[in-house]
């Protein structure tokens, strides 16, 4: 079989991102990208150049848009609750000097391991055209808009979220599944921030009462327990003052490594 | 305070659209429009003209599209298994007479009930923007394809759905929201069928292998059992054969009026 010389060169960018993911060295959750201390990095700034070729499209690297950042369909409630956390991340010590605060704001992609689907078939199509669910929609403020924060510290996790007019279940409010959408999200985020890799075993969700399409929440997660592979999270949806419980609901979380998804 | 004659019509028109909901007449979920009986009929049938008036963006009433129905973006799974449950929605009896046979299928909209909204307060644009969230794309096969038959006789309900690019969650499969989503829309569509109108109280989900992006799946739901106001209902997501389990869930669902959601 002959290839050409940028074939091969393709192959071999994508054989060097597979045997990364097998070691582990990936987030398979694709939801953010953390180093193993649980600090933030831009994305791509631990993955050397060569690696960031096979990530993103060949041969023009290119800056994906963060999904996590203020755009001009965020409410009043949405750009308050984001400065809250926004302006916890970072703080100004006596000597003038800036360092973390206890929050981490999460950047978000709409896509993160193009070639990540070793052992799974997927047409080309699908391949090069799949956006993750939850920012699969260009218009700003229709569909999920949402920034997360966690807190090593405490070892939770909050979520401000806008449920744009496309979500609709029931009329006027959002729909259940836009709702688990979110706490599949969230929950996931939180196992993998404290436990590295995992993959949803269980969702149990308790919907109390409806959220009004438009509205913006916080999902609030935190910690249960750790046993073995398993981690167990709990979750609450509740409207911008706390004062009212939307949904609850608890995930269990099972770590993987990479060569589980990809069946190798 | 001075009304336009066209004001003081369209005003008629929601309270008589209203006093019907507050009735019970419609069904809440939207997801389908049944008569009392469970027989199927063209979602406006029943409804005279002035209340159609009211549903469809006035003053031109229009057919809204069938989402249900065959696209060319369905791929060779998803047509084999419609035509398999769609040939025995009528059968011929011995006098070539045509006669319902013992499934169902059930249309599919965009969205029903566009002035249901009663109670709750929102803005103008996202009343005029707002999609049900499982039809929400424009863009045949992207996300969503799925087709609802119900079985009356078997109390059962099964859903043919082909999950697009825009769905994806770990890579290459399928977001386990995107997967609740349709477990909350199959076994809501089937505790309707045989409730009536319910709101979504519990969904409990464990996932056991994750779905390859743009594959086709099964999800079958049964009926567990009725207390009171409540209806349980179990659902299973499997490949095409049955012969691979992906998804297993209940749902508690509780019967409710559309007072309850308009907060009249």
């Amino acid at each position: 079989m002959i290839r050409t010389g940028v074939q091969q060169m393709a192959r071999g960018l994508c054989q060097i991102m597979r045997r990364e993911i097998s070691k582990g060295n990936f987030n398979n959750n694709i939801r953010q990208q953390m180093t193993p201390r649980g600090t933030l990095q831009f994305p791509w700034s631990s993955i050397n150049s060569v690696r960031t070729m096979a990530v993103l499209p060949w041969p023009f690297a290119f800056q994906p848009r963060d999904f996590s950042l203020p755009n001009t369909s965020w409410g009043s409630d949405m750009r308050r609750l984001y400065e809250h956390y926004n302006s916890q991340c970072e703080v100004e010590t006596d000597d003038g000097e800036k360092k973390w605060g206890v929050w981490r704001r999460l950047p978000s992609y709409n896509r993160s391991l193009k070639y990540a689907t070793g052992g799974v078939y997927l047409s080309k199509i699908i391949q090069s055209k799949a956006r993750l669910f939850t920012r699969n929609i260009r218009e700003q403020g229709a569909a999920f808009e949402y920034v997360v924060f966690v807190n090593k510290q405490e070892q939770k996790c909050v979520c401000v979220f806008q449920a744009g007019h496309l979500l609709e279940g029931p009329p006027g409010h959002v729909h259940g599944g836009a709702i688990a959408t979110m706490i599949d999200t969230v929950t996931g985020t939180h196992a993998t921030y404290l436990s590295g890799p995992v993959m949803t075993a269980n969702l149990n969700i308790n919907y109390r009462s409806p959220i009004p399409l438009g509205s913006t929440v916080l999902l609030t997660c935190s910690l249960d327990k750790k046993e073995g592979r398993k981690t167990f999270v709990s979750c609450q949806v509740t409207n911008t003052d706390s004062s009212k419980l939307h949904t609850e609901a608890t995930g269990l979380f099972l770590s993987i490594t990479m060569g589980h998804l990809l069946g190798g």
